[in-house]
Parts: C-alpha cells; structure tokens; sequence
C-alpha cells in the first residue's frame, strides 16, 4: 500500500491503487498525490518518459480511482515533503489505468475542509476518506481486538444475546418491533444485555462478554446515539475487587497498545459520598482543583434565611473558590452564572468577591455576620483576587449546581488542568434515591444490584443509608464504564423489592424470567459495561461521538446519507397490523 | 477450574465453585460431583473427618452452588472414572459453603435429559448447563476469535454498521422500527449489511469486516431464526481468484484450528451449470454420487409425449439412478417418492426397475421403444438391482424434483458418504433469472453483482445466457457462505438495471444512497458473507440451528424463556404514533 513503501524499496517496481487526492501539472510533468488506506504517495508521469500515461494523467481529476505501476525512486531533495511518511519518495510512473472517473466532490477530502456537518454526514462516504475520521475508525477496530484478545485470554467466552428482546417496562424508552407472526406482540431492542448476561452466569457460563449495539430511544444529547456499542462483561465467583481488578488491567492494557499511554496502576478509588462532597459529581474531573467545601455549620443559625432555610430542612449551603478569577468575571457574566446554576433547580447563586486590595465586593454579606463572612473566606482559602460561589438548597441541587459551575467555570477560564488522563473508580453508591414525585425509593442502579455486605442491616430500617457494590470507571470527568455485584440471594432480592414497593405480581410482570431462573442455584456474579464510544473518544481526544461512528445518526435520529428512517408501504404495515396515526409534519 | 486439576496438584490445597451435579450418600461418607463450566471434580465429605462439613454435605441437593476447599487426593483404584477428565482423582473437602440453594430443576441437567424442546427452551438457563450446548457456545466463541484474528491479520477493518437502517424494498421482508421522533416514518432491522459494506469500500477503506447480526422477518424453516449471524467481509481492488483466496485460507484455517480437519486447498470449483446438470442444485452434497444424467437427445423424438412434449418446450427429460434399491422401494414407497417430488413442482415421476434376474419392472416401457429403453438404462450405467427414477418438465421442475429426490433417497436408504466434508465453490451463477410471473428478468444474487467481463457483450442482447462473477461456499450440501464481485462503473450498472426494467427513478428510490456514492470513484470491489451459524452447525455436528445459539426463538419468532415478543402499553404506542389494528387471537 501506499504508505508501506520505504527507502528499502528503492528502484524496485510496484503496483498500487487509490485515489488521486491532488494532480498538480507543471507542463510536461504531472505530479499526482496518490491515496489509499494507508496514506499517500507521489507518482510522476512525464511526458518525455511515458508519453500514454502522461496523456492518461493529463484526463484525471481529484478522487478518480487509479491503478498504477511504476519504479520506486527519490525525490530531488528539494521536493521532500516532511509532512508524509513517504515524503523523500515517489513512483516514476510505467502504466497508469483509470478504474473509475469521479465527479467533483461536494466537500473538499481534506482535514481542512469546512464543510457543515449536515453536508458531511450526506456525503459520509467522502468524509470517511479523511484522514481524522478514517484514522478514528482503525483505532476503534484496533481497540476491539485488544479487548477481545485480552478478554479471551482470561476465560471470557463471547456470547451473543438477542437483539429482538422482550421490551422492558423499567429504564429508558425502548425502540419497538412489530412482529409479524404474532400480531399485536412488539419486541424490543435491548437498552443493554443485562438479563440475559445474568443468565448466562446462572447457567453457569463463568465468564461472559460480548461488544454489542445497545439501542435507547431518547433525545439526543451531544454524546448520544440511538444506538451505541458496549464492551459488555460479567463474572461468575467473584466480588468487587475481582472486577475491578480484572477491568483495570483490561483499560491499562489498550490505553497502552492504542495509544502507548500508561496508566498508574492500582487505578484510584473514591466513595461516591466523597466525589459529591468534593466535586458535586458522581464522575468527578479530578485534572483541576476548584473543589466544593461545606458551609453548613458555619451558617446553621443564621439570620439570613436562604442559608439557614435549606440547612434547617435537611439541605445544605456549599461553595467553590474561583482562584484568582475575581476580576474575570464581569457582572454580566456573574449574571450569566447565575442563571447557568438555575438550570440545575438552584434559585440562586451567591458569591463573595475578594478585590486586589483585599477589599470584598458581594451582595450578601450585608445578611451576614463579619464573623460568618470570615468563616467562609476562611474555609475557601481565599485569598486577594479570590471568588467564591456559594448555592443553599437540598443537597441534590446544591451537588449538581456546583458540580457543574465548576466544570463551566472551568472551561471559561480555561484553568490549567492535569495533562493526560486522571482514571478514578467512583465506589460504593447509594442503593436507592427517593423520588420526591412518586413519594418512594428508586433503585439507583437497577434492582438486581447487591447492598454492601455491611449495610444489610440496614435494608428495612435505614434503606436511604445503604451502599451498593456498584462502581463506575470516571476518566476525565467522563463515565467510561459501570457495573456492579448482583444479587444472588432469594432473600436479599425480596428485601430489595419491598423497599422499592414491588408486589409479587409487579416484580414477576417486570423481571419474570430472571425472577424464576435465580430459583434454580445462582452463583455469585458481577460485571461491567464500557461505553465503547466514549472510549474511542478519549483515545482519539475527540468530544464528537459521530467522528468515531462509521454512520451516525443526528439528534432528531436521522441518517442523512440513507434517509432513514422512511416511509414504508401500505402493505407492509398491514402484514404487521399496524396502523400509522400520527404523522410528523 | 474442575477440570483444570491434574495429578500435578496431588496433595496441593485448592478451592473450588461450582453446580452439584450429583450427590451419593454411602453413610457416613457423601460423594459429590461439583461441576463447573470446565468439567467435574469429585468432593469427598467424611463424617469422621470433618463433621461439620458433612452436615453440610447432607443437606445440599442437585444445582446447589458450592464454594469448597480442600486437598487434591488420589481416587481408589475401583473408583476410577474414565468418563470424567479428572477420574482419578478427588478433593478430601475441608470447608464447604453453600453459596445458593436451588429448587429441583424441571429438567434433567445431563446429555440423557428427554425433556421436549419446549420446556428445554423455557428454561433455557438450565438446558445451557448441559455439556452439549455449553460446548457448542464455547466452540462459536473460539470459531470467532480465530476468525477476528485471522481477518486481522490480513488487513481487514472491523467496522459497525448501523441497525437502524433503511427499510429495503428488495429481498425478504424487514423488520421495521417505528420512529417516535419522525412519526409515521419507520427504520429497518438490516437483512445484510451489504449497501454499507459497498459503501465502505468506496470510502476507502480498504478491507472490511464484521460478525454481525442481520435480521429477515420470514416464516421460519428448520435452519433459519429470524435474527442470525454473519461473517461479513468486503475487499477493495480485487477480482474473483483474490475473494476466493482469503475465504479459502480463512475456513482452512477455522476447521483446523477448531476441529483439527485438514481442507484440501485448493477447494475444488464447479460451474453453477455444472452443478446443476450433475446434481440439479446450485449446492450440490459431493459425499456421494447418484448424479442426474441428461435424457433429452435420446427422448426428443420418443412417442411418448410425457416426455417428447417437455423438451419441445425447451425442458427435457433427466433421472438419476439409485444403485442397488429396487427391491429396497416398495410400490408405496415409490408412491411416497412420487408425491415427495411433486411438491417441487414435477407432475410425474417415471421409473424403470431392473430387476435382480435381468427382467424389467416398469409402467413407462410399454410407450418407449425397446432401443429407447436400453438407451435409458445404458446411460445410466443401470444393473441388476438398480432402479432409475426420471422426471420430464421444465429444467427448473427437473433440477428441483430430482436434485431433491437424490438427497432424499440417499438419506432414506442411508446411503455411504465420504467422510468429513466435501467443500466445494460453485461458481459463475447467471446474472439473471426469468421471473414468468412478473415476465421480467429479475437479479439471481443482487443487482449490483458484476457480471463476468467475456458476457458483458451478452448483456443487451441475451441477459440470460450472462454469468455473474458470483461464488458460494457449499460444504456437504449446505451452503456456507457466498458473495460476489460487485459492479463498480456506472456505465454497466445502467445496462443491468435497463435488464432488471427499472426507470431511473425507481432505481433511485431503491438505491440511492449507494447509486449516489458511486459516482465519487469507486474501487473495483467484491466480498462474501458467510453464516456462522452454519458454519458452527458444521463444526460441532448438528441439524438443529437452537444448539448453536445462546437464546434462539421457536418457529413463530417467541423466546419461551423470556415471552418475547409481548404487548406493551398504549402509551408507548401512543408515543411512537402507531395502533395496533390487527392482534393475533
């Protein structure tokens, strides 16, 4: 191939295929940037030496396909090109046969090309000739067969689970298929492999692990996909550390092998009780400081009453320091990140600037004692240039508007942060969450994740208190992966339903077959799910899921390229039984 | 693992998890079978030795789960069992912990088990435990991973294509995906991923490939579930001899490295006519002969216008001869067989017995000749004993009823086999087929096959003399996988469609993303699919496709053990714009 093609080769006679990327003719030469998978390479056709191919050369345009034939020699030094591996070379040309004429194509194939998006993802087969996304893609295969060697040389069997599942009544939204043979009867494409991988270590297949499109029929956000691909695994015998250990060795692994990077082994742990306390996050971006520190106690009694209100009903006021960032922020700006917090449920934010002069400037510290004032400096370190933001709410609101005030504060700023990649597990989460609406308890996970030895006891009485073995993979402030222990107990589940408020009848309607092969000698099990996109992502530093997708979808689940989805015929929704009632416009 | 322990670990301490697969009380000592994914291990609870692990021993039952430790100590001699890999030996238990308990299981957890395939499908999570489907999922598993590797290694580019696709006009019937977003409008489950594989290519990229799942909503046979897995592969700048090469290296090496079986290299190639006119099927079972013989030039002008008419109207007249059976076939048997080929469309089937003394038995010879009899019998090959079967229609009814015919005969009479397997590429299919309903021709593979380059003159002037540049893998009658070479000019696609009647715009509606990119240089490209399905029905040895799939679905698409598919909220169709107008009773 193209790029294969070094000094070694010198005076031999190849053959290559490609694509012209470029023809650049100087009357009597033409010189042709040849392109193929691997890269490119110069032909030269000149008229004096050759004159068909010369001839040939002077009728081809950008993208035409070639096969040529020539003599590996040197470029006069002149003529090197550093910016292509095979910049000292080219082929002085034999033979030149044109296997296919091109059109001129809509967007120019070139990094710098500045097509919009919508055009890109028409033309996709252009843009995947570029070298980011092409590159992005061989990274992806390449990252799939480190996995998979790695997985099966530790006893991991790839097994392959329905895609045409039954659809599933808790989560997110499923897509739908209508069945054909039993009418009125939908299947659904799975949202993960989760039952079916318990399954699987129930009938004793000990270690399972599949990379499978997973399917969730949401809006899309910048980082989603209807449907997306998982590194899916799931260990029989094992407890917390022996997945962990396990996933860990695997992501050193390809981080290595991928993109030669080494991560500090073992991989950093932290409770999720503390990632919230310091970071307001459950996959806290540990590269930069700027943590959240909690004023409660110091502001518990007093008089001014949108500190002290939250903190009395079992809510908190907590703050950042922004370092130095006083007289970044105008008060415009200031504005902005106030309505920027109210996103996230806070009604307001507060914040105490410390001038160069050591002066303060906030609006209200007039509500405060210059006692509580200090206090809070204090606490935050601050010091001259100093702002501090301060949010007073339940503490889910206080957590999610400064966890996230700080990643845009971040940004805005652009704070120094950690080069490379800071991996954290982020440990022991809450088993439920209480859904204020519904007035009852949530599985933070889903319902087949086990409590923490240690807090058994505390499943009836205090079920808000109990930790689950649940661990997420947090790289960068990015999810990379999550799983957890399941349950293996008969009793445990049971206790597990009645604090969620199943009925017998509830439990069986939504995890019936599940329900009934646990009955039958289950072995103690869990696992793991990487998000492969988002992997691929962090390998190849992109924040554009569909550069790392051969056929993306855009956020209102469109292919632009192929037009799906489309309209289907009459005919065929009648074999379905099925009937279109509402129709976008 | 069970069966990891040697006699190398004599005396060492090991701790082992797994399934009781069978407990035997002698008093006062308990023998227990622990089964793990790896095989057995003997356990040994000794009242006078340990009681309390006794006690426990006394209390498990079948399908408990068992973590136990102890020493690896030799069997007595009478105690060998040369059944179990690790019969000799067994483990003087130590501790026991019971880490589950198990109802009786429905099904008997053993090869012997006769349980129907209906409630060995509902509980699926028992019936995977059995050493049979267990093995085969390991097999499919290793099958994968050294065709990954292999495919790997040559260049190839694993790259995903999308699920949600568009819904196709041709070929079987999609499943379909109803759009909530674009209501009204639907995506298609893929039947192949072949217009994305096409249009990799001409982006770039080189060599493709994928072990996907492709999706056909058609009723169901034998060896077909309505979602199955493809070995899918696609190669840029190649011709037939270079996809034949890869494919033929990469079975070579699967069958070897899966089940140590040498493939004669190079598999053997048979022209599609030749396969026909020799076994009157384009996937001919080589194992054994009993091949169709051509009676037209003989009959042509016979009097008996069963069969004269026939090869008038451009048919003719064949049989096949069954060697040895004509007392095997009573006159109800040879009724039984006239009515087997009816059902492929033969009015008739005629036969000549000769009988063991030399006499002839047959109800057709009064309206032939006597040399016209003789003619028959002499070509083919006929004895004492011997029974020729002949069928006179159209060469589609001829082929069909007794392509079919002989491998029914061969089953029913067990006919010797060569041993192994016989593989064999049948190749230069015809590009087209007549369609007399439609009376048009129709694509035999799919429109973009190219045809051979010394018909491309035909292709105006007599489409159904062209030859595609088409291939199939056939092993021992079953077809493996195949694929062709596609066209990549413009200017020959026009002239095929002009064959297949199609109007720009249908040809647009139909193709037209692909239509599209091909007009952006596109590489001379070709590539193959294969069923892995299949080709893991082949290694490990059975006709039944549900034992070569983790969790298949019954002949009217249901999982037994899961109750997919099944009915779902109003809501959610509500949300999705469709009714549901015609349910099953």
């Amino acid at each position: 191939m193209c790029a294969e093609i070094t000094k070694e080769d010198l005076g031999k006679k190849v053959t290559l295929s490609g694509w012209v990327q470029r023809r650049r003719d100087l009357g009597g030469v033409i010189f042709i940037h040849l392109r193929d998978r691997s890269g490119i390479m110069q032909l030269v056709a000149n008229s004096e030496l050759n004159k068909e191919v010369f001839e040939t050369a002077e009728n081809i345009r950008n993208e035409y396909v070639l096969k040529v034939s020539g003599e590996v020699v040197l470029r006069d030094e002149e003529n090197f090109n550093p910016n292509i591996e095979t910049g000292e070379l080219e082929l002085k040309l034999d033979t030149m046969e044109v296997l296919d004429s091109a059109n001129t194509p809509p967007i120019y194939i070139d990094e710098s090309d500045n097509a919009n998006e919508a055009t890109r993802l028409e033309y996709r087969f252009l843009d995947l000739r570029k070298d980011k996304i092409k590159n992005n893609l061989i990274t992806r295969a390449k990252t799939c067969s480190v996995v998979r060697n790695f997985l099966d040389s530790e006893g991991f069997l790839e097994i392959e689970t329905p895609f045409l599942g039954k659809p599933t009544p808790e989560g997110a939204r499923d897509f739908l298929v209508p069945s054909r043979i039993r009418k009125g009867k939908f299947f659904g494409l799975p949202q993960s492999p989760q039952l079916f991988k318990q399954i699987l270590m129930v009938s004793g297949m000990d270690r399972y692990y599949q990379i499978v499109k997973c399917f969730r029929d949401e809006d899309l956000r910048q980082d989603r996909q209807p449907e997306f691909t998982q590194i899916d695994l799931e260990m029989s015998f094992v407890d917390v550390d022996d997945v962990i250990d396990v996933n860990e060795r695997l992501v050193k692994k390809v981080f290595k092998e991928i993109i030669d990077y080494d991560i500090e082994a073992p991989i950093m742990r932290m409770e999720f009780s503390e990632a919230m306390d310091r970071f307001g996050s459950d996959k806290p971006d540990t590269r930069f400081g700027m943590e959240l520190f909690d004023l409660s106690d110091l502001l518990k009694d007093c008089k001014f009453n949108v500190f002290a209100g939250p903190i009395k009903n079992g809510g908190s006021v907590r703050a950042i320091n922004a370092k130095g960032l006083a007289d970044f922020f105008s008060r415009r700006d200031i504005d902005a990140l106030v309505d920027y917090v109210k996103t996230y449920g806070a009604k307001g934010l507060a914040w105490i600037a410390v001038n160069e002069d050591g002066s303060i400037k906030s609006q209200i510290t007039k509500f405060l004692s210059e006692e509580e004032t200090k206090g809070i400096l204090d606490r935050a370190k601050a010091e001259n240039g100093d702002i501090v933001f301060i949010v007073a709410d339940k503490n889910k609101v206080v957590y999610d508007s400064l966890g996230n005030l700080r990643l845009h504060i971040a940004k805005k700023a652009e704070i120094k942060m950690d080069e490379g990649f800071n991996f954290l597990w982020v440990t022991n989460f809450p088993m439920f969450e209480y859904d204020e609406n519904e007035k009852r308890y949530k599985a933070m996970h889903h319902p087949f994740t086990a409590p923490m030895d240690e807090d058994l006891d505390k499943l009836e009485s205090e079920p808000g208190e109990v930790r689950a073995k649940a661990y997420d993979l947090v790289v960068n402030g990015v999810e990379m992966g999550g799983g957890s222990i399941r349950i293996h107990s008969g009793e445990v589940q049971q206790k597990v339903f009645n604090v969620l408020g199943f009925s017998d009848e509830e439990a069986e309607n939504k995890f019936g077959f599940l329900l009934k092969a646990l009955k039958y000698g289950t072995p103690p099990h869990g696992g793991l799910a990487f998000g492969l996109d988002r992997m691929i992502m962090l390998l190849v530093d992109t924040e554009n899921i569909r550069d790392v997708i051969a056929f993306p979808k855009t956020q209102n689940h469109t292919c632009l390229m192929s037009d799906a989805p489309s309209i289907v015929s009459e005919e065929q929704l009648e074999e379905l039984g099925i009937e279109v009632v509402d129709e976008e416009e």
